[in-house]
């Protein structure tokens, strides 16, 4: 399964390449490996829909002039250029374009006045997992949002606009930011229900047949958990600071619905705590059973050796070429008729013996079980 | 003990099958599993009071005007259009209605001005551990409830409104509803006294008999302790929070016992807790007593090889076959008569040397309580 | 010593039999097991003074008519109709008495405008450690204080009254109040001396002779932490809360004092903490020394057998029985007259070798501490 | 060293002996063990200065009368009569004098109107290691101290007020006390440099030689940081309160020093976690270091004895006794001339074939490092 | 690598040689190794830009006056009286300058009314790892830094300063500071790059090929993590405040830079957090792959040594001398044609058989991996 591939994404904090230590604030320069921009609009006013790609920048303007709500969806942030342009036509801050850029920011929710800037995360589970950045700009009247690759989460929130029936039209822009975090919100939801499936499935194999591999397993949940924790815990402070400065841009209809993602945010925040715990808790009993394990090993051999070292010993006694003819007391037993019978009868009581004694040390049950 | 089965209910966190990522908030879709609604109605005024199951939703709005307090209360979420159709009679607010339909909500509470909308959690002695979503909605006049499965703690609670000369005939739905909401809490109390004679039957039997069972024992407590966290933690939150808006819904009279509910929360919270602490103290103890363990069979192992390796070697020594007739210092110990004895004195004064420097570590003692 | 025993009386949380699920709160049902009550009165007014047992509980209006203060103490609460009888004489709650009856309440501190409900916990040195519950109902005229059993720590307070010279008849009720729940702080003193001892005891024991007996101890040293946290941790809460709120009943006179009480519950927190801290250190150096034992173990096992085991191999070989006559190169050596010594020196050389090549990796040293 | 040696001071929390269990509160009980109560005194107006012991306790409100400031500083806290006089002269409360003679205060300070009275602690490099209490009274004429030994870091201050020229003769008594209360918090910074050179040669012992008397003192400073956590966290808190309530004793010149009281407080606290986190680290390398070395004792056996077990046997198999005259399969090998050599041979293919096979597992490395 | 070095700088807390205990506060104390000031300023008016270092402390009154803006800044603390002095120009309160020489203070931002008083801590990558302190004091007309050594990130800032065309020059010297504090701030990415890499390279070393070097390596990790955290989280909160205060010195347009640089701070602070938790799962995850390691050695052990010690014995039996003329049962198998083929039959169904055992418990598998 690609899901057992480590995620590394955000493993290490990168700063934009050249934007080294003490650039200027506000720079903006783009990762090389960015696929450049394609840029989707959709825009109603009324019945009116516009849906299209933009070529020209110059049309964005108009659009903003002639219909209601305009959405412009910029895929790939591979040209500062055109990123700087769309920056100045919704008249957005430099550090929050920079942001938008650098790829690995926190979810975090500010208020420009005109404008809200809200950075989420997404996942997506066909992919190595890891978090991708989405990052939302609204106002009343447009919704702007930047994404370097990934975004099919984005898909419904547009087909519900694309129907006509739908309530979505009747609504503003800030309802269509906040069905947009939402949808980010919700794509973690399939890839949780899979990471429970992973847990179970290493919850029975740690219980049936504890291994190593067990252990790489619940080393890559915890590490997706901890990548998803980062993802997810920030995002609920900034929506309730968003909900309590009761900004005008969101109207009193749409924030019912914001307490509902800060509800989710919640649930999903639970989960990942009460993940980490299972994990944890998995950790210690697969250590416990792999003590155990190696004390019934020990007990193996222990038995195994204690019986059979003193026997051996014995036979070595007899095996002994001390001349009999050289004394009385020279091993006498050798040509004793009963010498050989005698023998095999003291091996015999001397195993015997230990093996009831292991018995009454409770060493002799559940061997069946070892693995 | 069926107890003893792992939770496995709450484990994945599930959004409705087809409420995909990004379907428009609000929608309502019923898991195909829920068994399909029946809705048993309890109302009063004064002496006068109905009870019996609503086939008709019409019969609702009648009962709403006849009676001072109406208690719908409906048992299976199989069917989305009948809750619809009972949300529109209350005018409850379809985000809430979709909470009710997703059964893996955290508690809360939320004031909808008109309503108040509860969620808690209960659970059931009998069943496969785990918690039930108990939904209440309330207002001065009526109290809604919806259940997917379970339900037995509300029992007491509708036997009590029967009885005539009961007291809570002459309170409010608010009323109503504390008790439905005592009553998921008060579910918890039994289960908790298992849990604690559960704990205690894993301690006397790690102090004892320790075992790799104990371990997995332990975990099933470990599950459980942390679904029911989830299951009240919570409430106590939420309950505070109705309790500090006084809500006009609420009287005054029911405020003091809502107040005696948050106790018993906090209690079963710091019950959670302290069972917690105890489970992971057991686990130090479980552990410990394995690496003693391991010792012990070391140190069998060890006293019994290193005592006749060294003999054993002895034995070989004059096993081998060293012609005697080669010279003067080719074994000549074989030809002597007291060559034999004098090979036992030096075995059991090494054996006894060995045994007495053993004692002298204290290696010795104990061994009977080898496990 | 008894303190050794393990505490289970908070171990279990247990509504009141008969009070299942869903029974109707402030309901009084009593422990079986309870005693039948026994009421003591102590009243003053200047110098005079009263003191006796009330039989009948007409009794106690009159003396509330004609004392200044009033302290009634009952003793045993196997009696609902008399708990109940009381509630009505001093307007108690209904609520407040069902939690005087469960006798597994934390503590807190409730304001019900004519008086204050405190539940504090002490504990005992002389009996199994546990705590209980001590109930304390006061306004600025009476004190009313319900004990299951117990309640030595109170006769000092008692004491105090009857002396005509002491100050604290010119005091109110809320100064008794006082008196009576510093004394139930006060009783925990000489037992977490006690506790202090029997840890500076096992920190003895695992540092000079670790054993599995210290586990155990440590284990129960810690379940009595975790129940005095429970008993102590939400008074501070509680008297903070009674202090902050300024209630008229409370005396600035008397607040001074309470301010000492925080002080000493503080400190007695404090020290729960740090005795739990020293114990999961303990913890740690018990693993830690077992693990050390292990390795002490296994090295004498090591050097033992890896010494002997070539060598017997080397004596079972010259006891192989090839026919020295059968070939040229076959077993020359057990011909040779100087065959034996040099077996000998060979053996010598091996084991003096492999005992030097061990002290160079520093397993000689330190045999002597083994345990 | 001195400082290797456990601190016990603290361990146990004891009330005065004598105010047993409901003691009346404000009783003042001496520890027997504590010295003779010495009275130095140290006052000055101006250019005046007096300095010198107090016998009789009557001078005390003339130097008060006569001079701006004055510093009742107490050494010996064995004589209750002397201490509750001074109180009486400046009007302590009794229950602050109680805390006085405890000796086992947390930090803490409290605005009693007319003077602010404190606890810190202070502690000693050259002693056992462990914290002593330091009560300091201060209004805007007088500091009391109250010491019951120790005292070596208040020299410094009466040294500065000695010297003409210095500054702090033009200031308050609350600077002063402000000096005083420094002094307490500096004299923990040469023990915490020592601690910190323990805590370098424990994890140089660790790393290189790692053996059981690293636990004990990892141990010891665990306890160490334990107790001066215990003296120093409470002062941030108090300080802080103090600072925020702004009484009109403490001066606004004061107070920007006091601010830099709470900062060395915050830099100990700081550090206090720092170490306690690199001692829980250094745990962790120690165990994980015996873990290994008890695998390395391991690997030498195994390999030992799985190379000469199955020589042994076979040496075994040709030192038996079976009559090769009985038949052409009875060990026909012993009369074969290169019966011997081929012995040998097999004897050196399996023990190479095996040393290689474990090379391939990787277990013949590093054993040089073995200790 | 020179990173894996131990940083040590931090390690000990050290109050300036010669400011003892009860050292008069403000005293300015130099540390012997600290080098000589080297003062170097930048000023500048419009267009108008000086740079140069100062010799005569004389030109900095005159820069003031000169310029709209300038910058002093000090390398080297080893000279106490020009820092005075300069102190003196500025009016810098005599704490703060004590703080900026004692080097081991915490960040942190103080509000003295007529300037600002910063403590940021930057890292190198070049150097061993460790943080030095940077002293910024900056008002709306100049910014002083003191540094004892490093610097190189600030070479950007002053860099900026210079290009004619920037846009800084038009800003004052509160963002001139901020400039500083972010450059500061930002000197921690490259080495968090690093520190990523390590971690990266220590979580493949331990999942292939575990070993004691490891976990040096990952305590060298975490006491790097510690020391950055110590270096970084007070600067969240220090810049929080200076927010909040709204202090005049800083500008509207400056505060968005600033909320800038915290969102980084908290980026960091979260970075190290999670790379704290890696390390410790990583710790798990080397302590499960050592128990791991011991129990497959002790199975390759017991699995030679549970085969070959019975067949041992049984080639011992048939080593050993009893006459076999010296009766019936003495030894007939000895001279019996098939005895010795018989022998062989047992040893190799003795020995499959107990292979088929070990297979049964699964110990065969996997042997291949071990390490």
């Amino acid at each position: 399964m690609s899901r057992k591939h480590r995620p590394r994404k955000l493993f290490k904090l990168k700063k934009q390449e050249g934007s080294g230590v003490g650039a200027p604030p506000g720079l903006l320069i783009t990762d090389p490996l960015s696929p450049a921009p394609v840029i989707r609009a959709i825009a109603y006013k009324g019945d009116e829909l516009f849906e299209g790609d933009i070529t020209d920048l110059g049309q964005i303007p108009e659009l903003l002039k002639k219909y209601d709500m305009t959405w412009i969806d910029v895929r790939g942030l591979g040209d500062a250029e055109i990123i700087q342009n769309i920056g100045e036509i919704f008249c957005l801050h430099k550090l929050a374009l920079e942001d938008v850029l650098s790829k690995y920011q926190r979810p975090k929710v500010e208020d420009y006045e005109n404008y809200i800037f809200c950075i989420v995360r997404s996942t997506h589970k066909v992919n190595i997992i890891g978090t991708e950045q989405l990052n939302v700009f609204f106002s009343s009247k447009f919704v702007v949002t930047f994404l370097d690759s990934g975004g099919e989460e984005l898909e419904p929130v547009r087909e519900r606009i694309r129907t006509k029936s739908g309530k979505i039209r009747q609504l503003g822009a800030d309802f269509i930011a906040y069905s947009i975090v939402d949808a980010a919100i919700d794509s973690f939801y399939p890839v949780f229900e899979d990471l429970g499936e992973d847990l179970e499935d290493i919850e029975t194999e740690i219980i049936e047949h504890p291994g190593p591999r067990n252990i790489s397993h619940l080393h890559n949940v915890k590490r997706e958990l901890l990548e998803f924790r980062r993802a997810v815990w920030p995002l609920k402070e900034a929506l309730n600071r968003l909900l309590r400065s009761e900004v005008p841009i969101v109207s009193s209809y749409t924030t019912v619905y914001l307490r509902d993602s800060i509800d989710h945010t919640i649930q999903l925040i639970d989960l990942i705590e009460y993940y980490r715990e299972v994990c944890s808790d998995l950790m210690g009993v697969y250590l416990s059973s792999i003590s155990n394990r190696t004390n019934e090993v020990m007990k193996v051999l222990t038995i195994i050796a204690t019986i059979f070292i003193p026997l051996t010993f014995l036979a070595g006694v007899y095996g002994m070429n001390f001349n009999t003819d050289a004394g009385r007391w020279s091993m006498p037993e050798l040509n004793s008729p009963i010498g050989y019978p005698v023998f095999w009868s003291i091996c015999i009581m001397i195993g015997v013996g230990l093996l009831l004694t292991f018995k009454k040390f409770g060493w002799m049950g559940g061997f069946g079980k070892l693995k």
